[in-house]
C-alpha cells in the first residue's frame, strides 16, 4: 500500500467513478467537464456546472498563517479554488460569461471571520483581474457554514455555471493518431501574473504536505491531520513551511491565453486536458480507445517537485501519476499548428513546447519517458 | 456564553455577514437569495446561483448508519442538501428549470464509495420524483474530494443555478404593514411524500445532536465531533439515536405547492421566507425597516422540538431563534388571499394557517407569542 493510499487519498478515484457510473454522462462523454442540454430549452446552447476546490492546500495556508500571522495567504487559496474550476472549464472551450458561487465549511473556533473575508475579497480581486482580459466571471455569493464537528479547519470550494454555444464546445472527440500535444508550463511568470509561480497547482498536496513537513506540525497543529492516520505517514519530512515557500504558489490560470487561442483558432484545437488530479496520466480518461499517447519531451520538473520527490523517495511512476510535474495543460492539435500555438503562448510569457504525440494503437495506453526511463500506463 | 456558541455555531452568522458586506448585494437586496443580471446579457432574465448543504445532519446519518448498518439513511442526507437549496430558491419565485451540482468532501477511511453512491442515487431519485410535479432539476454532476485531513467524516453540499424571467421574481419588496403571514407546517405528510416528517429540517442540528445524544457517542465515535470542544457541551443528552428516529427526517420541500401557487396566483405573494438558519427570526433579514412582525398563532411545536427543549433546557427564546419550531415557510400576503392560499396548501396535505401579521412600526422588530410568553427580537 502506497503512502498515498495510507493517507486516504486516491489519485485515480476509481471508487468515485464506480459510485457515479449510473449518472447521465452528458452530451459529450469525452469532454473534460460534463455538459448538458440547456435547461431553458435553447438547442443552440448547452449548460455546464462544475465544482472543485482548494482541497488540502487550505491546510498549508492554515499552518503558514498560524506561523507567520500573514493572513493574505488565504487570498491564494481563493485563487486555487477558482482556478481549479476555471481551468477545467477552459478545457471544454468555456472562457467567459461564467457565474461563480463559493461554498466554505469552517470550524469557527479556529477560523475567524477575517479569514473568510480574505477568501471573499481574494475571490473578488481575482475576478476583477480576469475582467481586464475579457474573462467575465460574475460572483454570485456563496454559503459559509459553521460545522466544526465535520470540518477540522476549513474547506474552500466553489462552483461555476455557464451557458455556452454548443458549436463552440471542445469535446475532445477530435483527438486522433497523428496529433501532437503542446504542453503549457505550470511554472514561471505569465505576463498577467504578479509573482513567480512554483508550478505546484492544487493537486497531490496531501502527500506533499506530509512528505515535506516535519513532525513539529503534528505536535503543534493536531487539527491539521486525521488523527487516525498511522504515525509513519504523518508529517514525515525534514522541512518547516518557510523552507518551501513555493508550496503555496496560487494555481496559475491559463484563461487569458486559452481565450485568445479559442477566439482566433478554435478549429486548431482537437482537445484540451487539465493535468489536475491524476497528474500526467489525466489524459487517459479522455482520449479515444484506439490511441497511444507518448510523452517524451516533458518540461524539466521545477524545483518544488524535485523537493517533494527527494523528501518522499517516491519513484517517477508515482510522481507523474500524482503531480503535474511542470505541465498543467495539454493542447491536442495537428502538427502544422503547434509552432504558432507555442508562439502565442510565449506572447503571454507562458512556456510551451511539444511534449508528446498521439499514435495509433490497439489498446488505449500512455507512455511517459523521463530521462530514458519508460513509464507505462 | 450559550451552549450554542460554545459549540462554535452562530445562528445569526453576524461574523459572516460582516465578512461579505463589500460584495455586490445583487439586484434585489431584500430577496431571499442573491439575484444577479443575466451573464449572457438578456435584460428580461436574471441569474441566481445558490449553495447550501446538509450541515452537521450528516453526522447524525453517520452515527445511525454505523449503529444500524442501514445505508439508505444517506439518501435522506441527499434530500436535505437539495431541499436546503431548492426551498431557498422557491422564496425568490424559482421552482423549475434548475441546474444542480453536488460538492462532497469525505474522509475516505471512514466513508466508503457505497455511501457516495447512496447520496448520488438519492439525489437522482429526488429529482425524478420532483419531475412528476413539473419541477425540472437537471443533475449536472459534481465533485467528490478525498480530504480526510480537512473533513472528519463527510460534508454534503450542493449548488443550484437558474436563469429566470425578471418579472417573475419574488423580491420581498411588497411586504408591508397590513400583510398577514401564512405559515406552512414543517411536519406531517404531504400528498407527495412517502413518510411522515418530524419537521426537523436541516438547521440547529449541532445543538440538537449534542443535547439529545448521550456520552456513549463521544466514546464510541470520537470522529463525530470537534475534540477541542469543552466536554460539558459534547453529547450531554439522555438518548441513543434509536430513541429519536424523527431527528433524521429528510427536510420537506414545499416545491409542488409553491409552484402551483406561483403559477396561478403570483400577484398574491408579497414575500416568501424559508425559516432555515435563524429559525423563526429569519424574517428580520428581509422585511422593510418600518414594520413590526407579530407571530401570535404559530403551530404547536411538533414532538421533536419538545424533546430537544426538554433535553437541553433551552428557553423559548433560544429555541425559536435556532429551530423552525414547526413552521419552515412563511408566505406574506394580503388578508383577503390568505384563506385561499391555505386551502391550496391543504390540497397538498400541507398544514397551513395564519401565524401572524405585519404592523406599522418606527423600528424593525419581531414579537413572537408562545403560550402567553412574549419574545421580542
Amino acid at each position: 500500500m502506497s503512502l498515498y493510499a495510507k493517507r486516504g487519498v486516491s489519485a485515480q478515484k476509481e471508487e468515485i467513478h464506480e459510485a457515479v457510473k449510473d449518472l447521465d454522462e452528458g452530451l459529450f462523454p469525452k469532454a473534460f467537464c460534463k455538459i448538458y442540454r440547456d435547461i431553458n430549452g435553447d438547442s443552440g446552447f448547452v449548460n455546464v456546472m462544475h465544482a472543485d476546490g482548494a482541497g488540502t492546500k487550505s491546510i498549508l495556508a492554515y499552518l503558514y498563517w498560524k506561523e507567520t500571522g500573514d493572513i493574505s495567504v488565504w487570498q491564494g487559496i481563493a485563487q486555487d479554488a477558482i482556478v481549479m474550476n476555471l481551468d477545467d472549464l477552459l478545457c471544454i472551450g468555456v472562457y467567459d460569461k461564467i457565474n461563480f458561487n463559493s461554498t466554505i465549511d469552517r470550524n469557527k473556533n479556529l477560523i475567524p471571520g477575517e479569514v473568510i473575508k480574505e477568501i471573499i475579497n481574494g475571490s473578488a480581486a481575482f475576478f476583477e483581474s480576469m475582467k481586464t482580459y475579457g474573462i467575465n466571471i460574475q460572483y454570485c455569493g456563496g454559503e459559509t457554514a459553521d460545522v466544526g464537528d465535520v470540518v477540522r479547519t476549513i474547506a474552500v470550494n466553489g462552483t461555476m455555471a455557464a451557458r455556452w454555444p454548443k458549436e463552440k464546445i471542445i469535446s475532445n472527440e477530435k483527438i486522433k493518431a497523428g496529433n501532437v500535444i503542446v504542453g503549457l508550463a505550470s511554472f514561471g511568470k505569465a505576463n498577467y501574473e504578479k509573482n513567480d509561480n512554483s508550478g505546484i497547482g492544487s493537486n497531490g498536496l496531501t502527500s506533499a504536505r506530509h512528505d515535506l513537513l516535519s513532525k513539529h506540525y503534528a505536535k503543534k497543529f493536531p487539527e491539521s491531520f486525521d488523527p487516525s492516520l498511522p504515525n509513519e505517514v504523518v508529517y514525515i519530512g525534514p522541512n518547516k513551511i518557510s523552507d518551501i515557500p513555493g508550496i503555496l504558489s496560487p494555481t496559475r490560470t491559463y484563461a487569458p491565453f486559452i481565450k485568445t487561442l479559442l477566439e482566433n483558432h478554435f478549429e486548431w484545437i482537437n482537445g484540451l486536458i487539465h493535468c489536475s488530479g491524476g497528474g500526467q496520466t489525466k489524459c487517459l480518461k479522455y482520449i479515444p480507445e484506439n490511441v497511444k499517447i507518448i510523452k517524451d519531451n516533458l518540461f524539466c520538473p521545477p524545483e518544488i517537485f524535485k523537493k517533494i520527490q527527494a523528501a518522499s523517495g517516491a519513484d517517477n511512476r508515482e510522481m507523474y501519476q500524482v503531480f503535474n510535474m511542470g505541465c498543467r495543460m495539454e493542447i491536442y492539435t495537428d502538427p502544422e499548428f503547434a509552432n504558432e500555438i507555442i508562439s502565442i503562448a510565449n506572447k503571454f510569457k507562458i512556456d510551451a513546447q511539444i511534449i508528446g504525440r498521439v499514435e495509433a494503437s490497439d489498446v488505449k495506453s500512455l507512455e511517459i519517458n523521463v530521462n530514458g526511463e519508460k513509464l507505462l500506463f
